[in-house]
């Protein structure tokens, strides 16, 4: 049971260092940045290497929102629930104080509310293009975790071509972040909004609720369409 | 069969909503935005993930182009032709639904024609650098959707790598959108644009026709092409 | 025999459409073009795409450089060596004939000599941002070509796990792009160098030896080490 | 014993020719350009692609701090250490000769302290947005190879499904450059450090000792913590 933790503790600070470190270091950087669509591919990634390199200890979770969706696919049992997910916890926070040691070390931290150190928000004007409301932030941050558990459960299933499953599903995180970067800056993790909200505070940390409860909703309801509409007899 | 109706309808509902997702609320974000790169590994990414899930339960079509050039290369029933092309138009309208409430709660819909809301055109002068004939975007539809099937029949002949395809064929749609997108935004796929047409209306809708009559001619091409000159026999 | 020709024809056909369409339709779009980045992402996934598709047909060439490496290493036999390359070239220039009729379909053609219509060159001033000597050119198409059939000889090798050569070998082809794009425009294919500049003419056409000579004698090169100072023996 | 030796000079040559070289030729070609995104996935390329062609001969290190770390590990021998790593920087040093052939070919070769032909630095005002301390600069290479570590040892775990190592390792050379290049232009890769320094001069060389020791102890810190923490018994 301990190396499990310690598989999502470092998963989950590979994922938070990885993924938005990636967005605080090298998005921005004029004309020859990596942008949007290389923080996707970041935090893709992340999840695709710690997949292939602990999967076979812990399961590769790394976020609270699929620990318990695959609980309520029956593939995860209540006992490791709340474990996991402090583990999980403990390692976004880990990761951030690096990222906050690491950004100390260039310029002053830069804190001024949503959307700095890569946290997430909702109804931020002018962050990016546009600013998108509380409703339409959690339907989006619902919607994305509702497909990301069904690929998870469907990538998973003993009838699935379950080796690709480690790629399948890091890069189903890139692509959710491919389109929703612009509305929330992308949870569908709870643990990864977390420890970047403790860093930074104020509307940050008001907002946070969302990235718990549309991530959870989510995750019960791709959970349960893959078990009930989706899923093969094993006939 | 219900079940596989369901995947059906699932996958197209997020090939839908996250290829056009990503191109209405991610590519045009000045300076760091996904771009049309972006929104080419989106699409891509939506059918790989959507192939290892549940194309174990129902093949993982999402295109009823596709379920067309199945049937002709003898790997798809006529009986579940119609259901399946219905369940993808029911998916890909349900997600351009979801696409349109998450918009208005950002800014007031843009529907300005073709090219608006990720609809597919012709002839459009000046939303991307040059304008193309209507002769030129059969031509190009008509091309890349039999390269489509011939990728798809090839790599899920019993003689090829067969646990490869979803990864293959995933990225193939990547591809098609790299070369494509600036002459009619990419369809191969008359699902995709139906559902993005319906919510525009005006010459989203006129233009349709070409993005039905052209992949399905393209899919019955390669379809025809793979079996009769390409496929090995089963000594 | 014939159906491995039409697997090469279609396989370069797929080649030239996609790699070069991508630069030609798509790399330069302002603002949210694919931009190198893309088109050496394009390139890369014709080959990995075919490979899945056809690689069990005729073996996934494309490329008269490749043909002659894997003759050089052993691997394909002297009696197929002509008529391979021959339909290499026909695929090509197929394809860039598409290419030319599509283009035609938006504006006129513009052929300025290399560097249009994606054709390859050296000693260009101003295309990109430097211009490159002729044997910074060839060293460059030599050394590319080495490596890419040692690539090639290594992940088909008995010894290597082999599912995978078709998608290393694309993403090698993506890796010679992401290099080398602004010296020649990249060809180590000298099919797809001949369709192009027979399209253009001019300095295309009296620049094209170069795209024959270097990447043959790298694919040679590239063959003759991976046989004689790589390859494990039988033990 | 001289085939795995020359395996480990022709893969660290790639990763050199390839990563270096598309950073030196191909990113910062104005508008379209690959950018950051383009070399960092150039450098996750070069080792995937050489770990399917010879890593079946030499079990593609490409780096002395790999081979350091799977030393520690338990998975490589002592004896070959030296061997290993002097095949390293000579291919490195070849690859950094050709690179600057090729550049001499089209303009002076521009040598201005750190950051000039894909050096690694520290404490550079003005190269990228911000200036990283040198604090900072061994806290991310540190970092950075305790995790590459930790990935490499448990994606080739017994338990692991180890086909999908070499994907899994070269894209997560791709994430940390995606994460680290604003920092130190990222080496993780004392070879790669040292090859670019040497013909560079002044600054690059007197702060190559950075890019030797921080990669070199977090490569023996991941290999300790995946044998110590992660690693699951033979039961």
């Amino acid at each position: 049971m301990t190396k499990k933790l310690f598989a999502e503790f470092f998963g989950t600070f590979w994922l938070v260092f990885g993924g938005c470190g990636s967005a605080v270091f090298a998005a921005g950087v004029p004309d020859i940045g990596i942008g949007l669509l290389g923080v996707s591919l970041a935090f893709g990634l992340t999840v695709l290497t710690m997949a292939y390199a602990v999967g076979h200890i812990s399961g590769g979770h790394f976020n609270p929102a699929v620990s318990i969706g695959l609980y309520i696919g029956g593939r995860f049992s209540a006992r490791d629930l709340v474990p996991y997910i402090i583990s999980q916890l403990f390692g976004a926070i880990a990761a951030a104080g690096c990222l906050y040691t690491i950004l100390n070390g260039a310029t002053a931290f830069v804190a001024y509310g949503p959307g700095a150190f890569a946290t997430n928000f909702y109804e931020m004007p002018g962050y990016y293009e546009r600013s998108y409301s509380v409703g339409a932030a959690f339907l989006t941050e619902f919607l994305l975790t509702t497909f990301f558990l069904i690929i998870i459960l469907g990538a998973t299933d003993k009838w699935a071509n379950g080796k690709f499953a480690g790629l399948s599903i890091g890069l189903a995180l890139t692509l959710i972040h491919l389109i929703s970067i612009p509305i929330t800056n992308t949870s569908v993790n709870p643990a990864r909004s977390t420890s970047q909200a403790l860093f930074v505070g104020g509307a940050a940390l008001s907002q946070l609720w969302l990235f718990w409860v549309a991530p959870i909703l989510g995750a019960i309801a791709g959970s349960a369409i893959y078990k009930y509409l989706l899923k093969k007899e094993h006939n």
